[in-house]
């Protein structure tokens, strides 16, 4: 039997899920905050004491110039000495991303703009753009601009919107997960059901804050907008931070829409998925326009991602799988993100190798199908459009 | 440490759920659309680039006179050199089943006749009859008759056809999961409640299509009929294809149901059961009359196969497991089911042997079990009636 | 790479959530029907062939004086040989377990005392008391003094009796998943709801009996009582007996109380939560009030314990992750909680140290976090009270 070694540390990588990093000077605790999901942190709960510190501290202490699995204590104090955004800087470099497909709808404090983010990880950038963010900006201009509670006039206007910021976007994001949870009613809103509730919304809005949007009726037709629009479509789904309802983050609950939308043109992109990576892989395996990714799971679980990018591999068509970080706020992210996925899935593919005799020449197309190639092909990118292959 | 390798190549096998594969030619698309559970492959998309395609080329192409990982293209070009029959008889010839619990309740185009399947295997039959497929051929017949939408006397027509029918075989199946999903009432329906389900469902039926039967009331009441015949019977569980909506195939979703009828005489057997084996491992240890497989997910998760294999046997009594291929159509089903069952069965008692001791002897009355006594305990064959132990 | 051996056969260890065993001189049955969480045992079934029966031949034979994988009827012959208590009496001492905290609302016949229990096992004893027993006892004794369905007057003598008894124990355990299920509205009952339902349920208590508590409202009251008390709460979570419907105690069914819980100075312990162990883990990564542990899990599955640990090693922050054996009756589950825990633990931290290099202070850091320091954290022990540390 052979015992080659799988190495994919040099894969070309389309992250096709992130967001922006901080260039700011973090202490400890502000760090802490940005690795993990949590709001807070209670009284003795060190977060460098979880998957992701020590992962830090593994693989971001040497990029930083320290030897691995420094201290927490040395790490920030080395990152502070470097300054935020050239530490910064020096992750996302090390991290070996490709291509970067930015969701532009959150950023931390003092972020790198898309372009900083492009030149430090000499990568191209395409952007994601987040429907409800979207809607929510809009909704506070047209309110500040007295428009009023007029819904008729503020879906025009949403259309318009929407229609210029996806001919400059790869695709859409939708945080319907969070704000209303996937046991929504799959049908498609009627005009009058959706400027019923725009108005009703509208209403609510004032002063200067961003509204929230957590109406059902105007988050199902922005998604039948995006139906309509044959774009990609990503979906958070599973793991996230605490005031997400996970049990109503099954990505079964989205059964009907898939169905129903399976010859449309659009595509969803389900995103993490932990812990129904499984789920997702049943969807991704059944339904034509269905793809998904592990990412945050990898990250935030570090000596155990190899388990389950595994796990991610048994129904889900090697065509369908995607890559993505879902890296923010900390660089840090980035570098875990890609580093333990190359690793997790070297040694996922590995042991294809050695216990089902896998030959090398397919392993290594798995993973630049996950890699790489399959964010092209379902995100259309293969006119010309999109980055170029280095 | 003894370091000695199980090897289960030769384990006699009960494959207690399965179906007959077809005789046909099959070209490239033809082939794929039997190694999938989609009902349609996206352009782009290979159905060989996934476990099952990487099995087919490790396992099938060996038994057709091929090198191991022959391509796609090589494999589909040699199965049709052999012709459809000859490539399906090889390939249930190798896949050393001694006995198949053939389900006739669905059948390819150009279907191996049951005893086609068993002279191919070298096996014995027995048969599975599935419920509402021989509820909706018998209503076919009654309309066509002239029975018409007279509930009561299909009601004494059915249970007498099913008696015929359960007289001949081993015991029955269900795919509540499909029509009705797993979360219906564990009620028994009364006999009126059934005669007027039965008169709504026989007014629906015109011409010469076969019926669908998607009531609720009628398929509990036929569940009701198989408990009362204190018969073994069959539940599609978990994983199957894109008509089933997976989040109402929980297995617990049928806690009442098996509470209730643990001392009614029947079995349950819980089929595939993936991403759900623990759950259904959790109720064949609590509920007496329960047994459950990893069927279908073992064919389709190739090299992850022994992964879920293990998963499978943490709460379940090692007397409650069974096996089945659930191979439906493509004879490469077969060898799939067996080969990767034996070889991630042998794996994952290797792992509680080198780990933690486990002595050989055990492993293997574990492994014989599950392949085969345990089938002949749960369908009551052990007085002669059944197939002979070669 | 380093290739050192993690050993914790010596870990110090605080089981935060078990109960006492039985004296009584078993006869096979008997020790079957307590090694199983089933409540009767099907003909034909062999309880000794399953995970935890080949643990108990493996680990528990040799502490008996026999040879590893003794047969069952050996083992049997040697516990009764020995009697019961001497039996329990080596088994307990060789688990090496230095604090006990004792569910008192549950115990077998014959039963050890907490002081025996603790003798036995050379450790300290703490008190969990069980709020659904708790309440019935005194509801028992409340009727039979003449307190007939007066609910204001029981409220407040429940009150001063939970306070009492909360005086002594380091905290309390609910059931509300056997009894209520997890799905239940979060919000606080009024005190004239919670007087209601006593009144209705006090109504129905008779005769000698225990009357069995399954008020959803009585059990809220319950809650509640203790989140304003700001104690412990111990939560029974997934994995039991029969008679619980599993798929209504996923933890993430809480998630709402203990969103709103969060700042309330209670502390939730979700117990067992097999096979929701992952989602649990979610749980106590971002609530930071929550923690989790795999107990029962782990005595049951055997030569699968180490997998199932190290998927609870995910998410869960490490300062969050408790030990119990949840052992019960017979005294093998908790050589079998503790001896599976200590291996598994090893076998997972070895699989960090070996393939990304964790070293071997940190790997023994978690490992006595696990092991003690968590608990002594969450249940405020660090002012001297509790355990004295060996």
């Amino acid at each position: 039997m052979s015992t080659k070694q799988i190495d994919l540390s040099e894969l070309r990588l389309f992250d096709h899920h992130c967001h922006s990093v901080t260039a700011a000077d973090l202490d400890r605790r502000e760090l802490e905050l940005l690795i993990t999901e949590a709001s807070a942190i209670p009284p003795g709960v060190d977060r460098f004491h979880t998957q992701v510190g020590m992962s830090v501290r593994r693989w971001c202490a040497p990029v930083l110039g320290l030897e691995p699995f420094a201290s927490a204590d040395t790490y920030v104090a080395r990152r502070q000495e470097l300054g935020g955004r050239e530490a910064s800087r020096r992750l996302l470099a090390a991290s070996g991303i490709a291509a970067l497909g930015l969701e532009t709808g959150i950023e931390p404090e003092d972020a790198f703009s898309p372009d900083d983010m492009a030149t430090s990880c000499e990568a191209d950038w395409l952007e994601i753009i987040r429907l409800e963010r979207e809607t929510e900006r809009l909704a506070q201009r047209f309110v500040a601009d007295g428009g009023g509670r007029d819904g008729a006039a503020f879906l025009a206007a949403l259309d318009e919107h929407l229609r210029s910021r996806l001919a400059g976007a790869i695709g859409v994001k939708s945080i319907a997960a969070y704000r209303i949870g996937l046991d929504f009613n799959a049908s498609r809103p009627s005009s009058a059901e959706a400027v019923t509730a725009l108005e009703r919304w509208l209403g609510t809005i004032q002063g200067d804050a961003l509204p929230r949007l957590t109406d059902v009726t105007i988050i199902r037709m922005l998604l039948w907008w995006a139906i309509d629009h044959q774009t990609a479509i990503q979906l958070h789904i599973g793991y996230g931070d605490d005031d997400v309802d996970l049990h109503r983050c099954n990505p079964l609950l989205l059964s009907t829409l898939l169905r129903e939308t399976a010859s449309s043109g659009a595509r969803f992109m389900l995103l993490h998925c932990y812990p129904f990576h499984r789920e997702a892989g049943y969807l991704a395996d059944v339904f034509p326009h269905v793809y998904c990714d592990v990412g945050l799971a990898i990250n935030y679980t570090g000596a155990r991602s190899s388990a389950i990018i595994a796990e991610s591999l048994e129904l889900t068509p090697f065509s369908k799988v995607l890559f993505s970080t879902d890296a923010f706020g900390a660089a840090e992210l980035y570098l875990l993100g890609t580093t333990l996925f190359q690793r997790g899935l070297a040694r996922t593919l590995q042991d294809f190798h050695e216990h089902e005799d896998w030959p090398l020449d397919d392993c290594h197309r798995i993973a630049e199908d996950i890699a790489w190639n399959n964010a092209i092909r379902a995100y259309q990118l293969t006119d010309g459009r999109g980055p170029t292959p280095r």
